[in-house]
């Protein structure tokens, strides 16, 4: 028995999000039924964490265990030719048998991207196109209160709010590329709908309709109710997990 | 009655080819289909010409014909309304009875891009992922044989090389950005499949394995039968229409 971990990019727009679904289109289900296929037993696979339905991924991560031996371009040769074009295997490698793609990740980086230009049909599936311009200072401003160690359940999920919900962000990183605002989060973990929570509410102050304290205050309230409502899905990208 | 000329963007990748197709979806079927629900009379667009299956466009321009007198702004609006979000309108204005988008047009530019790059997911319908290095001197050195006043046929769909295919190509620009290889073709106008063969033999030149000089004398050959395979169409785009 080998355990494998494999980095792999996605396009989210056509699959009913990431998890294994009887019958449906996922990501996890795409990749188990290749991997099941070529190596003629069942195989699941453990990721660094789920994406929500339409949002990318370009290094998201996932570990599996085979029971016959096969080098690892062959693998990810393999993989690449049976699986969806929008589904791409970017290393394979042998690791070790106590390696969990999940409870090991220390360190996580997703983007935002908005766009505040007319709208592009290019794009539909790859920005949140907001189309009007927003406050990029005040926006950076108030992503400071979002940095460090919180209990985020103002920005969760509602059936997370039960669970821990304190995490670090050690980083938030902002720029605007040719009206494009990109929005980079940095930390050690992120619950669900977190991120597009936190870019929901951001864009409010963006818009003039909450200060940066206001953010700090929805924040400190711990109560899911008072944010704003969080971003859509596809503009949204899983950037790399490090271990 | 009033002719308006409407400047438009898609994304090719989910449209059976650009001219209307009785039960298929065309990007022109899907306007018709609009301004005709829109109008209450039949509406038929005219364009600048066609774009093939795939392709996409940055600004694509047609005419059509109305009965009842509407501000350019609102036809805009209520296109936009009902158009799907693969097709966006960017402008609607008034012109003088005898403009036609197709004979009129005086300079057409269109871009390829040709991605180096490993394979990626997310740009599967908008380069071609051709991901192995090119030569670039070597194109950019074929490419001027290209330019000027010639008989393309050489370089033009099976169906056309009975026509007059004398066209002239003003400019060829071509850069290397991040690992894509971006070429970007302006002339009097194109013929069917002919900026994806010449892309397609400027991609066997960047492998070494036609010379520049091959190129000239493809050219000259006026031999559809002498160029090498059409480059797909996912990485082309229609960027404008000069009048």
């Amino acid at each position: 028995m080998k355990k494998y971990k494999i980095v792999f990019s996605y396009d989210g727009s056509n699959f009913l999000g990431y998890q294994r679904q009887k019958n449906l289109r996922t990501v996890q289900g795409e990749i188990e039924k290749v991997l099941t296929k070529l190596a003629n037993q069942e195989v699941l696979i453990t990721s660094s964490g789920r994406t929500d339905r339409l949002v990318h991924a370009l290094n998201q991560v996932a570990s599996f265990n085979l029971k016959i031996n096969v080098n690892e371009q062959k693998i990810k040769q393999a993989m690449n030719t049976y699986l969806p074009d929008d589904i791409y295997i970017k290393t394979v490698e042998e690791v070790d048998e106590k390696f969990h793609p999940r409870y090991m990740a220390k360190e996580k980086t997703y983007q935002y991207l908005i766009s505040q230009n007319e709208y592009d049909p290019l794009q539909r599936n790859y920005v949140y196109q907001y189309q009007k311009n927003l406050n990029l200072e005040l926006i950076k401003e108030a992503s400071q209160y979002l940095i460090g160690t919180h209990d985020y359940r103002s920005f969760v999920s509602e059936n997370k709010i039960k669970e821990d919900c304190v995490r670090t962000i050690t980083k938030i990183k902002i720029k605007n590329q040719k009206g494009i605002i990109k929005i980079t989060f940095t930390g050690d973990g992120f619950l669900k709908y977190q991120v597009r929570n936190m870019v929901g509410a951001l864009i409010k102050v963006g818009e003039e309709k909450l200060t940066p304290l206001d953010i700090a205050e929805i924040l400190e309230n711990k109560n899911r109710n008072t944010a704003p409502k969080m971003a859509p899905g596809e503009g949204l990208y899983l950037v790399s997990v490090k271990y």
